[in-house]
């Protein structure tokens, strides 16, 4: 009913998801439901966007890293590193939990969507993502 | 258990779909549980806003109109048009999935909640959101 | 299966909800399943959000109130006062609802984890979150 994803994520960006989550709701053999996923962290988050053009994913990055950036005199949460308070920000403008429904054993996604996870840090690292289905 | 609601968007903005919820919920009988919504899109988003005071929303559909404007020089996403990009950010920064109670047979919206699909494109279309029950 | 949570906010910002959360958990003694949070406001939010360092969770709130801020010429929503605008701004930014896998009768929120109900608003109020268990 819940599995946790683990991905080793390298850089800050959108990382794909979607194969992954696909492989659980099958093996789940889920034939209808919903499948709700949440982040286990406030510096990366989940997103539901575009999966055709990539150029559509680079200017959403670079809109919300200029939107919040780094190294803003504002900040006084830096003992972390310049990265770290951007990416909290960035966690609360975006999703910490999606739910999707499950139709005739797949995730009923539109034509143009992917799921990703968005890491908001530059370092490399290990993320975890719960998924439940019912 | 899932039923798909589709809505020919006229125009960019915030759309009224409670009613068409609602109806969903009575006639699936359900009595007590939750109703989730799932948009099948990336350029539409959904939305629990104030629904009494019209004012509110456009101050909200201008607002969000100025912090992602048309024709940013940043863009390089721009063959399907000036207002493509936009509505992928506008996507991002908002919601693609909404889980709202059912009590005593109805949704249970606070007094001045109504549900919106957010249409972030110009050009008219058929939008889908599916809403799965439990 | 839903139980209502009511909060006496005092003033605009992030409240701490996780252990009132919890309590509703382990009282259902749910030992597996997801927990859906719903906000009946549409001038407070929810948001997952570090839950160690206050100096976070201080910047993040200025960070969004530098985004949105009070008196903004462009509003014609003024009648409720200076900080209801933005507040519905700031609620469309973030979550009206929230789902957290349970595991082992505990919501299972990653280690620096914490759920909050953000207050947009000035003024003390009385503030309604739906928790949904299944």
């Amino acid at each position: 009913m819940i599995s946790t994803l683990t991905f080793d994520v390298t850089r800050q960006g959108l990382l794909d998801i979607s194969a992954e989550l696909s492989t659980v709701v099958r093996e789940a053999g889920l034939e209808e439901g919903l499948c709700t996923l949440f982040i286990q962290h406030t510096s990366a988050s989940l997103l539901i966007q575009e999966s055709y053009d990539p150029s559509a994913r680079r200017d959403l990055e670079s809109w919300l890293n200029r939107l919040v950036p780094e190294n803003d005199p504002f900040y006084t949460h830096t003992l972390e590193g310049p990265d770290d308070m951007p990416a909290h920000i960035k966690a609360a403008l975006t999703a910490s939990s999606v739910s999707i429904p499950v139709i005739a054993g797949e995730l009923a996604l539109g034509a143009w969507q992917g799921v990703y996870l968005w890491e908001h840090r530059h370092k490399p690292g290990r993320r975890r993502v719960l998924v439940h289905l019912t």
